[in-house]
């Protein structure tokens, strides 16, 4: 999508240096846009880890380049313990990120491509194809995503005056993914096809992904929107301001329970309370096709309590983090929570839109029954 | 209650000078301790709107003292126009805050004192004395809720080993009244009498008042709490880390539906869904006794944007606030919600608990039977 009127992916590879990787540093915007260069899987990991990207499908793809950077590391030397070495390395990304799934997925589909017969040379050659056709169908299934989920924007817009009004929650926009987004790739379409859409942008806390990526990233592409405080939203669908609910997900079983950012649960709830359809979008690789219940299934990542005692912000000009609560007073910071099937309208998936149950799901993948 | 182990109200009348009213600044909390003086109804009214004070009980009894303060500019004047001036005087304090129902029943409660016969200087000093009145009795009320309370958190206390973890929203704290709190006090009194008791602390954004205030005021007290993201609750009540919820309120109608801090319905919401007692402590003054549909009838404050758009906090001993979101992105914010009835477990009051239903809270308060 565009930035400064200019079309960028949230990662690609230099064009001019195949063995550097460029990323946008999140961690920095909405107040600067900063391009990074990963070298290393190493760097790639600390970059996962330390979110400079974040988001479902753009965390795969990251570990997918990550172990094309290990390869590269790796593939002057002999080709003994070369694939050893590639598995480790898929550990360590995979260890950055306990809940996403899409981790687990983008390292195993590559260290499979690595396992066949070649030289190191030929094997990394293999890897770099690999990593880029995960990219390119994040990038296809998100714009697939967004047209299947057209239709349940299309639908209110019909129905009545002014805006369709969708709430979120987090990011699960183009700077999620590759390109296009989750979430947000049918709020684009709808916004591209002249269907007059807002959008209730929940803030997010503690890291205000929603505040700082889906406003910027809507802000940018010219989608009306406003940033609510995270306990809004509850408020605006008791006043038949919500017509919508649409949210990423960061892990769903195939029984339809929804692992997403702390907070995502309430919001199902109000939902749920007040007739507003809540849906989710989710490309096919977001699937845990091993886990039945969600709820005890399904590990949440804690995170470092700072991330609650603390906020980044601008301040004349510069970041600056400022404390928040009293020295001596401690946080929790679970980073996730699981929505139960039961409160969840549907899933919006590359194929199409399902019911949040076995059945449904196993519809539109039959060829994950098992 | 305790600060720095010197015992303070919220609000109290210069010993030395008659003609100043103290209030602690709360907005510099908890980052610096600042005792600031009131000298007019009209500073009075600003600290109400500006919320250095804030708080249903301790608004009604700043807004007690901002009419003794207006009589007192008066005093000295003509009888002619002394109940017009105060009359006038009450308009501009109720207007400071629109959902906060003690406000009106404290500046009503004065004006009917003001109104008896006799000469400016007794007219101000019965005004006097109905204020401090009203702040005494809101601290006996207080203490009252707590004793009333407590067994809510003895119970769960004799079936489990560690301690009772009790999830509160916002600040219902002394600091929201004049001394004790009301979801605080069973918690103060529980801590006091040796049960162990574990609070969670909802940060409450936009304003914080959570993180910035009860985990400040649980500080000083010496009560183990863990502040959390607004978002956090329900995942805890998931996996059974909630063993009761109780808020505050700012305004309940005679028909149990409490009007609260913003995001308080998302909380009772999962409280339901996961069987998690839900009580709402409150004095009888912040009872409506002419509104039965809650969230038809309840006025709603929409606040200031920037309150979502920036926060304040601490960097390098200074209180800076930052900027948060992009520059061209907008925000909505409501600063309360209401919280039907059918999802509150009971009420508890000065005189005891009750179902949050019209004959529970008739059977408590006969005399408000019309």
């Amino acid at each position: 999508m565009n930035v400064n009127g200019k079309p960028y992916r949230t990662i690609w590879l230099d064009p001019k240096d195949p063995a550097v990787v460029r990323i946008i540093d999140q961690r920095l915007l909405p107040h600067h846009f900063v391009i990074e260069e990963l070298r290393t899987a190493d760097e790639t990991a600390r970059a996962i880890r330390e979110m400079h990207v974040r988001g479902a499908g753009l965390i795969g793809a990251t570990a997918a380049y990550g172990m094309y950077l290990a390869a590269l590391e790796r593939c002057t030397g002999s080709e003994d313990g070369f694939l050893d070495a590639l598995r480790e390395a898929g550990d360590r990304l995979r260890a950055t990120r306990p809940t996403a799934v899409n981790l687990d997925w983008a390292v195993s589909r590559v260290l499979q491509e690595a396992a066949g017969a070649g030289t190191n040379r030929q094997r990394t050659e293999r890897i770099l194809r690999t990593a880029s056709a995960i990219s390119d169908e994040d990038a296809d299934f998100c714009r697939r995503i967004g047209e299947h989920g057209l239709a349940l924007i299309e639908e209110p817009a019909r129905k009545k005056n002014g805006p369709v009004n969708v709430l979120t929650h987090c990011n699960a926009g183009w700077l999620a993914f590759v390109d296009y987004g989750t979430a947000t790739a049918p709020i684009y379409l709808a916004h591209d096809h002249g269907i007059p859409v807002h959008v209730w942008v929940d803030e997010t806390r503690p890291r205000n992904q929603g505040a700082r990526l889906t406003a910027w990233e809507l802000g940018q592409h010219g989608v009306p929107h406003t940033i609510i405080a995270d306990n809004t939203g509850g408020h605006l669908m008791q006043r038949g301001m919500v017509d919508l609910v649409i949210t990423g997900s960061d892990r769903t079983t195939y029984t339809g329970d929804v692992a997403n950012k702390i907070g995502t649960y309430l919001k199902a709830l109000a939902a749920r309370d007040n007739g507003v359809p809540f849906y989710v979008a989710l490309p096919s690789s977001t699937f845990d096709w091993s886990i039945a219940d969600g709820l005890n299934g399904i590990p949440i990542e804690e995170r470092d309590a700072t991330e609650v005692l603390r906020i980044g912000g601008l301040d004349d000009g510069e970041v600056r983090s400022v404390l928040l609560a009293p020295p001596a007073s401690g946080a929790l910071n679970y980073a996730f929570d699981v929505t139960p099937a039961r409160l969840v309208t549907g899933l919006i998936t590359e194929r199409g839109i399902c019911p949040a149950t076995e059945a449904g799901i196993r519809g539109l993948f039959p060829e994950k029954c098992s």
